[in-house]
């Protein structure tokens, strides 16, 4: 079973790259059948063109609102045969009818440890707030922005010294391990979802690790690869 | 320079004793000079006063309305020479002007990763939010709940199967590492605090680690001892 994907993008599409990449080497039993832009011209779209990979526009300025916009989107999404949607780094809010139109299988990478810092800037406010430890969340999505299940979780420190940009670094590090990680165990249908929380079969240890980038607390663990 | 402490504690108080422990095995310069509870007959007061340590009940209900008590308390840590207030499961709000009173010298310690899970039920919040990463932090306090410039925050991973209880078991052991470390860097006058962050003179780098309550990620990372 190879899961078909639709990944949304906004801007510069490391995480989508990433993912592609972990197909690349055999790692997810997943493909891309579109990345889909809300912006012209970004960085995600060239990653995209670059890796042989479907890539379309659909702008949200050339449509009168939200939901004609948000049905285009739908419309492109199944016309390309995709079946779970993976927002990354997409900046627009779905709506209901969007998350029940891929029941169970839109996901969402967020970078701060929900439910904390969400919003746009999560990195910066993080930083300005002081935290100790941030880190990033992936989660089923549902109509509130940055909310739903969750499906795993990566910590990284942070300190004083710490901007939004030189966190958002230490941070992306780790979104890209575990969003492939997260994808794959959706393809591999391991996830179920019960009042709000996320199961998973089989689930990996959680693990505490010094990595090349610093010190982190992945939980659930990463497989083999990740 | 041994610093005196006040602890005020609601409740069992084991964060009480794992500080008093610290300072019998040497680590921290810093004496118990009061232990204080707003309610009698506490498990916090049974283990003060089997260590030998001064312990005052100043029940809130004998008073007729909060600021009242609060000045009691105040009179009783000013009484027994305490300069420093570290809140060890302390369930009463304390004031801006009891801020003020020990300006700066005034800790808690808080069951969550603030700023998320604020509150007296955080360890069963964040079970039930179905989080996979949870933790402590200490903090600066100020007027506001679970509020205030962050020191050190430690984190543990969580599982859809956990629930409050047992969340709060693999807490409560980091908890048990990181307020003593909190207190001597408080001591040490190593703290400063400048625009909401806390600055760590010479901070350990953060640390990942396999303990035996399980993985963890603790930032800034624990001194010889800790």
């Amino acid at each position: 079973m190879t899961l078909p994907l639709a990944i949304l993008a906004s801007g510069s599409g490391t995480n989508l790259e990433s993912i592609a990449r972990r197909i690349e080497q055999g790692l997810l039993d997943a493909r891309i059948n579109l990345v889909l832009s809300n912006r012209p011209g970004t960085r995600g779209l060239e990653r995209a063109e670059g890796m042989g990979l479907p890539a379309r526009v659909e702008d949200h300025k050339a449509y009168p609102d939200r939901a004609s916009h948000e049905e285009a989107v739908i419309a492109a999404i199944r016309e390309h045969g995709a079946e779970a949607v993976v927002l990354a780094g997409y900046m627009r809010l779905v709506s209901r009818d969007f998350v029940q139109a891929f029941s169970g299988q839109v996901l969402n990478i967020h970078p701060s440890l929900l439910p904390g810092f969400r919003g746009a800037h999560a990195q910066r406010d993080a930083a300005e707030y002081g935290v100790r430890l941030s880190g990033a969340t992936v989660h089923f999505v549902d109509e509130h922005m940055d909310h739903g299940p969750v499906i795993i979780q990566a910590a990284v420190p942070a300190s004083p010294e710490d901007d939004g940009d030189s966190l958002a670094g230490r941070i992306l590090a780790l979104e890209h391990r575990i969003y492939p990680q997260a994808v794959q165990w959706l393809a591999q249908g391991r996830l179920r979802v019960r009042q709000g929380r996320v199961y998973l079969d089989d689930a990996p240890q959680p693990v505490a690790e010094e990595s090349p980038g610093g010190p982190c607390l992945i939980s659930p663990g990463l497989e083999r690869g990740f």
